[in-house]
């Protein structure tokens, strides 16, 4: 983003497919700009800020829409800036027409999160709340709305800002000494000072602990559903999404490629992953199937291994990796009368089921929303749900226990403050105290365009 | 649509996936509805209209988003009632959170269409302008884009209007004929009449006839790709619309079901459907393939007949239907040196091309174009686009002829004035001059939600 601060930015804010579509633009000059493809009663540059405009986006005599255009002044914007925004019929052809004509008047397409970036140079939010931005976005379950929320509002900057004020003090008290070395004195009370890192290590550890549930809620829980040919996975992914996501048949072998489908169960999304059946196969495209099988199961946290009531006794055990929840299904009840007073989940854990009648399907679905706990993130608990974040804390953690170390070691206080220092530099890297261009870039290019 | 015309409706207007999301809602007390569950500087009741203000959407203590809210007042909005507009962060979760919302406060679902019902009920707009909105939000290209243009901003309605005054006019003359019935006159000379109504006629048959241009540009032009295996389709396919869209692989029959791509050549929109390749088989699921190739192939308007350079002798005829265009194509020039100098189109017609290399492929692209003229649309001709006009006109058309033959045959002038007032009440279904709560159910059913 080492683009022009001062162009005119312009692009959508709203995706393809809807009644309206809404164009944005901003920047000192965008309302002149809007001016001169825009035909309305009077021009926008004499209306007075937060009004809405009916007219029309004309390209010389061709009419391209009727619309209503919103006007806003800097620094009452969402980028502080001077911006107005175009509200279309949402056709993606009417989108583009007005955008090229914008283009051709003098604005630039904005980069992804191009109009975040400018509201955090503003000083309108904090890396982290601009960040949780485009979580808001992409949240589409209560838990994941309820995290970036918390973000959002500030509530993580807060818990981090605390964080980081304990530990500038302690490396304050340190650079005292400094300035007080020749009479050797000590501000900072060596085993208090232990103390306070330790119990500034065991919050970082336990932010860092919070991500595999944080990622979880945010990307949705990866569930892979695996087992032999034709026991009815595809079946099951069906039902528990509720539409014929997947081709079923009786053929052994119909899921040729990973399907993926998601589905809320009581305000957590699973990504539920439906996989080529396990065999031993000379098909060059089954055996590729089979492949990209394996690739789920590595990816996923909660596996699902599927066996045929008929045929039980066959399932296979599975190499599981570390944090991996696994729980057994047994289909097909419905086919087998003798099977029919077994209860949907045996002592063993085992869950019986028939993804065909839906019977015991609702024991499977609370099964994988226990394994989901979501009462602190309700209450806004502070839980990391940011890779980056994740990678900046584990340095942070890593950083502190080599100064913990040094502490051990009696090192000076000089040095001790320095280590303390590189400590805060990790945490600053999340709110965006301590910021590049390269972070900047690498954190902004991933939204979406329009924000 | 036998909905409460006075209730207060909501619904999103935006698809899903954007940065922002932006929920309507519209009726009588729509902005003491927002009211409830928005928390600004001060209430929306007491603002101005056209004014968009920034606040919370709460659910009591809890902060669903923040929000901008814009202030419409009854005669001058979209429905001609009072409305609000939020816009919100672009998360589904989110807006069925401020949607449930609003029902709790005394909203309901907009049904499909519902603000454009209240629109034309309104009298801001006649049926095929409503209608002509749908189109523009779907209206994907250039000629699209025309098409519903035209229609929208009313020079569709004016020239059905112009038709139906001219035939009012001769019932009327018919009519008066009536009152001085006793005096036996003609005050219509039958000769006249006769010529009148031809030209009537010739009129809503061209209008007809434009319907399979003008349904082909709205829709996209169903072009299929149909071969034997392995003759590259795909690969065809992919070249055209750009990207690796179907798999493709040097196995035979790697193409299962029918695969759909659109891509816009030069202002229109095409419609590719790659196929399964034609051959015997006793494998049941490409049995399956084959029999939506079959299917496909009904549904063309442009067949593309691919074969490999290797073994063109065996393409086999193909039975097509009226209206449908055949092109020939021979793919894999690059894998037969001998072929090198034969023109990618030879006198034949034939298209000489590679889809892997993408030699001749321009060619294929400006032979599709040419079958479609958009020089009369760019020009704002009237053109029949929806299918349920073109059916009123052939209504029309019907019942035109029936009075044509009336006259030739002599019959009196009340009963020719009616048969011209059947001609007049199916060309006043299309604005909507005549309707019915059936035609507009209908209608409107069709439209998006939010429109």
């Amino acid at each position: 983003m080492t683009l022009n601060e001062h162009d005119i930015i312009a692009a959508p804010a709203t995706a393809t497919g809807g009644a309206i579509a809404v164009i944005r633009i901003s920047g000192e000059g965008a309302v002149e700009c809007c001016d001169s493809i825009f035909r309305g009663r009077t021009p926008l540059a004499e209306a007075k800020p937060y009004t809405v405009h009916y007219g029309e986006i004309v390209d010389g005599e061709r009419v391209i829409d009727d619309v209503l255009v919103t006007l806003f002044r800097a620094p009452h914007s969402y980028t502080g800036e001077d911006g107005v925004e175009i509200s279309t019929h949402g056709s993606a052809y009417i989108v583009n027409e007005v955008l090229s004509l914008l283009v051709r008047h003098g604005a630039r397409m904005a980069q992804p999160g191009e109009f975040s970036v400018r509201a955090f140079l503003a000083g309108k939010m904090d890396l982290s709340q601009a960040e949780a931005v485009a979580d808001m976005i992409a949240s589409s379950s209560r838990a994941s709305h309820s995290l970036a929320s918390t973000q959002m509002r500030g509530g993580y900057s807060a818990s981090l800002a605390e964080l980081r004020s304990r530990l500038l003090n302690v490396a304050s008290l340190l650079e005292l000494e400094l300035d007080f070395s020749e009479e050797d004195v000590e501000f900072a009370n060596r085993e208090e000072l232990a103390a306070m890192l330790d119990e500034a290590s065991g919050e970082i550890k336990r932010l860092c602990d919070s991500f595999s549930l944080g990622n979880a809620i945010k990307e949705g829980v990866a569930t892979v559903i695996v087992g032999e040919p034709n026991v009815g996975k595809s079946t099951l992914l069906n039902r528990l999404v509720g539409e014929e996501r997947a081709m079923t048949s009786d053929i052994a072998g119909t899921t040729r490629d990973t399907i993926e489908a998601v589905c809320n169960i009581d305000g957590v999304v699973f990504r539920f992953v439906d996989t080529a059946g396990l065999r031993q196969t000379d098909d060059r495209l089954e055996q590729m199937g089979i492949d990209r099988t394996h690739q789920a199961l590595e990816r996923a946290q909660i596996v699902v291994q599927m066996s045929d009531a008929g045929n039980e006794s066959e399932a296979e055990p599975l190499m599981l990796q570390e944090g991996q929840t696994l729980i057994r299904v047994v289909n097909k009840i419905d086919k087998y009368a003798d099977l029919g007073s077994v209860s949907t989940a045996d002592e063993s854990g085992i869950i019986y089921l028939s993804a065909k009648s839906g019977e015991g399907v609702d024991t499977l679905r609370q099964r994988l929303r226990s394994v989901i706990d979501t009462e602190g993130i309700y209450a806004g608990e502070t839980v990391v749900s940011n890779s980056r974040h994740y990678e900046a804390l584990c340095r942070a953690l890593k950083a502190l226990s080599l100064a913990r170390q040094a502490l051990a070691d009696g090192v000076s206080g000089d040095l001790l403050s320095e280590e303390l220092h590189e400590v805060l530099r990790h945490i600053g890297e999340i709110t965006g105290e301590v910021t590049s261009q390269e972070i900047l870039n690498n954190i902004f290019s991933t939204f979406c365009i329009g924000k």
